[in-house]
């Protein structure tokens, strides 16, 4: 039991339910790790979505509601932290959410796809029918043939760099949460959300209902051109710039 | 596998090391977190040991050699990750072993227990014959009453700020590793060293065996009277800065 009283206690909840997610084998110990190297990144952001992280979640919903066919690739620590707001996008979308890991085991792949469906996601993708994309050379090129392969938007939350970078590479368009403003992922992506990924997905639900309730495409489109990702990263590198500055003081 | 060719080839062999002992049952889920939030901090400090750090350590040795009861109290990770380390350091001061878990089990205060003595820790003390300490709710509460409690000098790598800050209000010399120079653990401590847990051990090594080799008691005293923690830190805070600088360029 986390204590509501310590002074980051958001943050050990997240943590808490990622660490049960691993115990029921959803998440892996990798992730476990990964996670950390985010929440240092949320403790240097302020921990609450900027103004840079709501825009570029905003483009990113407008990519997802005008492709022909988008993809959701979710790995085990976005199933764990966000079954919920996955089922919800699904819902508003119609988008299919594929299980990409990057440890991959069958039975890993079976037990997220069970835990996502119990959420309510329709259509979920194992990559179990898979083909494999160039300019990778581990096992994380393999993806489903009737999710990323086919897909021209591509939604890969968490996501690692050499995967990223390849998915830019054959054109497709990128979106991705990403706390670290740095990363390879960040800066190959089209659309980087630089948040934690149960804000993200929040936002990125509120967003998906509001431009479903009526016509929004000339909106749609501009938000899509007029967005400079490397620009709004900048904002991220600013803003831990300047908390640095306050956190040292 | 990883690749050698992997841009971040040494962190990868560390976090591999970690699940390693994970899976042994010596580090712990949580544990595989902190490691990741470290990691995120060692990224933005350059992944290299500063020279701030190196002189936090030559200090961190000047207590630990000059001390009248140390102790250094390990957890799952610093277990896992440096036990040659520690028990160099054990060989050439004599200091003893706590174990000293934030998720504390017996089972796997035994497994450590028995890691410690196979890489030739020979006084190792489990906190089985415990104390309470003032100022901590949690379990973390209880220390050793032949280790912590007696001690002048505690040395406690990667640290929780709740122990941290009760240790130091007990009057004892805190001595600390943490990759976070901003943490109330870096803060609250009389020596924090902002390193990566295994550059630092090596340092503290070498220095150990630099100061028994002959007398150098003025040197030592010298060394901890002109050391400000605080001062040390805010260089830490400017590497930070000036590597994101140069990173976001």
């Amino acid at each position: 039991m986390v204590s509501e009283e310590h002074p980051r206690y958001a943050s050990l909840v997240l943590r808490n339910k990622l660490v049960d997610g691993y115990e029921r084998g959803i998440a892996s110990a990798h992730g476990l790790i990964a996670h950390g190297r985010g929440e240092a990144f949320d403790y240097l952001l302020g921990e609450q979505t900027s103004e840079s992280a709501r825009n570029a979640t905003k483009v990113a919903c407008a990519h997802l509601l005008t492709a022909n066919h988008p993809v959701l690739s979710v790995n085990g620590n976005t199933a764990t932290l966000v079954p919920g707001e996955i089922a919800e996008l699904h819902a508003i979308t119609g988008i299919p959410v594929e299980i990409n890991l990057f440890h991959p085991s069958a039975q890993r792949i079976e037990r997220i796809a069970d835990h996502l469906h119990a959420y309510g996601v329709v259509n979920v993708l194992t990559g179990f029918d898979f083909i494999k994309l160039a300019h990778i050379a581990s096992d994380r090129a393999n993806v489903d043939k009737n999710g990323t392969f086919k897909a021209d938007v591509v939604f890969v939350p968490l996501e690692d760099g050499d995967r990223a970078q390849a998915l830019a590479k054959l054109g497709k368009t990128v979106l991705t949460v990403d706390l670290n403003p740095l990363s390879r992922t960040a800066v190959a992506s089209t659309v980087t959300i630089v948040d934690e990924v149960t804000r993200a997905f929040k936002n990125l639900v509120s967003f998906a209902q509001h431009f479903k309730s009526e016509s929004h495409e000339y909106e749609l489109d501009l938000l899509k051109a007029r967005f400079d990702n490397i620009e709004n990263l900048k904002a991220s590198y600013a803003l831990m710039q300047k908390r640095l500055r306050s956190l040292a003081r």
